[in-house]
């Protein structure tokens, strides 16, 4: 039999592919760094297991379709600080941020659609596309410029019939770029203009440094129709196991509609709604904290870069990923032999080969992401192991 | 903005429409019988929570995209009670049943094909498709053949180019029929002779009456290429909540490829997936002991119906569903008339309208599920209860 054509277009994870490689290294004696993924090592706060070992049930039930109240409550508490008014009806809670991705494609795009996302990009949205036959049309953005946005004047000309959305994750993952007020209003003139939905990935909103906000695309007025936002508790809460999620939009017609694909799958699990409440009820202290744990890591990735030649590299603003510009022809190559034939007193690092995060053809070969997950005293060691490993690299590449 | 057309083609679940008008009911101060749900009343097994509780970790982790290897072990012990023998790779955890049946969709059809399933079916088959843009062609079923399967031509009749894939639930959901082992051959052959896929949904598998055992379609020979098997906690152990489930395949190319939407979505909450496996540790009595209880409530309302004169119904043999055609014309109509109009000493019940299960347009007006999901002394009320509805409601339509 044959299987469909969309699965088969479906790319391997650039992120997870390379992961038995790196399984061998390290069933070799060899300890590696795992700079890889957004799995960071800060402690899940202790109220998260805490609420469900105190949770109190006979018969693990469905819980509701919408999501848990306390759950939905916590999360209109959280928009709260910002001003950000949602009704309990305006939020869903999904299998983590990436059911909510989809249902927000389910919702505004049929098959030949087309949703507008600068590049590089989160690799699993072209996964998550093509699950629904939506294509991507990339909007591509430059180590040079920080991936700021190009001029309206370029985005608009990418516009077709066919355009229904435009989608970008901020703060972003993989380039560490928080988007500019002027940027976030000239998306939302965009939207207003051509009809087209934001969808507003958020879910390393907290997550930013050197006096930014990382404001929310739900403070700007007059796109409330126009508006989806995505939340997750993996990043910000260090609860990527969790998979909890939520869509959140002004849109009536929108959320009564994507209710249905919540009812169709019929729930998300109970017992993680209600750690996840908790975490959503801790004080910004919390999220402040973190954030500057992850500014001194960024510091450490960002100085360690700036002084390895051929490196290209701006200082991220958000989340806790840099791409950077390494001096090789195909950094996959690079970070494959990283593993397979680079060590350092028995120890390599794995990076994300930045390709894979492009749609456009070619972009990106020569790019890495680096996940800051992993504490100050880790992090420079493994940055220390990076210098090394590029120049033995240029060596034997001469 | 307009949203997109496959998703406002999504009706919305015939199960849970209803739930506002039971709401209201229940505010007015009356009690009311759920049979309208398929959530057990059975307590979830202790050892769900005990494995949660003692689970030790600082960090809410991402479980490996493919499941936790401790449920994934635990579910080929489960398949090889009947000799099925599922290698570690042919297990794919997922967002419970539901999110099986997604992918499977997801992995066969390409937007435009299409799936035979016998009907009434479980009605989240027809948002799931939807979702996909993948068309749902109907085997029907009669109640007065205990919703057993027609013959092989009448069958095969129905495939065409597009078809690319008969999916069933065995034992049924809402018919609470179990397929005869001539009938599973007979999917079988029509599988192998038209290249075509069998999605078999074995979520109720194990809860199969008068001495039937409900076999899964894992046992027949020959069609190792052909099958996807959807499991889940679900039902079997009571644990609706816990949202695990799994898919499962010999067909090595089809299940790399399922790996590849697994990474996309990350992976299943962790937490619950070490919960579900202790479930699946729990020992065959623990199965057994189930299907008693469950086999004692469908004779309670089996014999009810069969004595309430003009009722339809023929014995069902497995999961906790019975469906039977009522002596109304429009069996949601008298639904609802149920809720909002009608009690007996303060009580009422619910049950889901089948129109909903059938894709056929005009049949199973008149009919409707009962789910026997609470104990004996209150399936026995529940019956009295809907025989004086019945009466009440055919003196005021005479």
């Amino acid at each position: 039999m044959k299987l469909s054509n969309r699965i088969l277009a479906i790319d391997e994870s650039p992120i997870r592919k390379l992961v038995p490689i790196a399984t061998r290294a390290k069933k070799n004696g060899k300890k590696v760094y795992h700079l890889n993924i957004g799995q960071p090592d800060i402690k899940t706060p202790k109220v998260f297991m805490e609420a469900i070992n105190n949770y109190d049930t006979d018969v693990i039930k469905y819980s509701f379709s919408s999501g848990e109240p306390v759950l939905i409550h916590a999360i209109q508490d959280y928009f709260k600080r910002d001003e950000i008014i949602f009704d309990k009806k305006d939020i869903l809670i999904t299998n983590g941020g990436s059911e909510a991705v989809k249902f927000a494609t389910i919702a505004v795009c049929d098959p030949g659609d087309e949703i507008l996302i600068p590049e590089p990009f989160y690799s699993n949205y072209n996964s998550f596309t093509r699950e629904f036959n939506v294509g991507i049309k990339p909007i591509t953005t430059k180590a040079e410029d920080g991936y700021h946005l190009p001029k309206k004047e370029e985005i608009i000309k990418l516009i077709t019939s066919k355009t229904k959305a435009i989608m970008f994750s901020n703060p972003g993952n993989p380039t560490g770029t928080i988007l500019r007020l002027d940027e976030m209003k000239m998306m939302a003139e965009i939207a207003v203009e051509y009809n087209l939905f934001i969808i507003s990935d958020e879910v390393y909103r907290g997550m930013s440094f050197d006096g930014l906000y990382g404001i929310s695309m739900g403070t700007i007025k007059g796109i409330e129709e126009h508006l989806i936002i995505l939340e997750s508790v993996s990043k910000r809460y260090s609860a990527c196991g969790a998979r909890i999620g939520a869509i959140c939009s002004h849109n009536k017609k929108l959320m009564a509609n994507v209710l249905k694909l919540c009812q169709a799958r019929l729930c998300v699990a109970t017992l993680e709604q209600v750690g996840a409440a908790a975490l959503y009820q801790l004080p910004q202290t919390y999220v402040d904290s973190m954030k500057e744990e992850y500014q001194k890591r960024r510091d450490i990735v960002y100085n360690a870069l700036s002084n390895m030649p051929g490196v290209v590299c701006k200082k991220p603003t958000g989340a806790f990923y840099s791409i950077c510009q390494l001096p090789v022809e195909n950094a996959e190559e690079f970070i494959i032999w990283m593993l397979e034939k680079f060590e350092l007193d028995g120890e390599t690092i794995m990076l994300a080969p930045a390709e894979g995060f492009y749609i456009t053809p070619g972009l990106g070969r020569n790019e890495a992401r680096i996940a800051y997950v992993l504490n100050e005293i880790q992090m420079k060691r493994a940055m220390h192991i990076l210098k090394k490993g590029l120049e033995a690299y240029q060596q034997i590449k001469k």
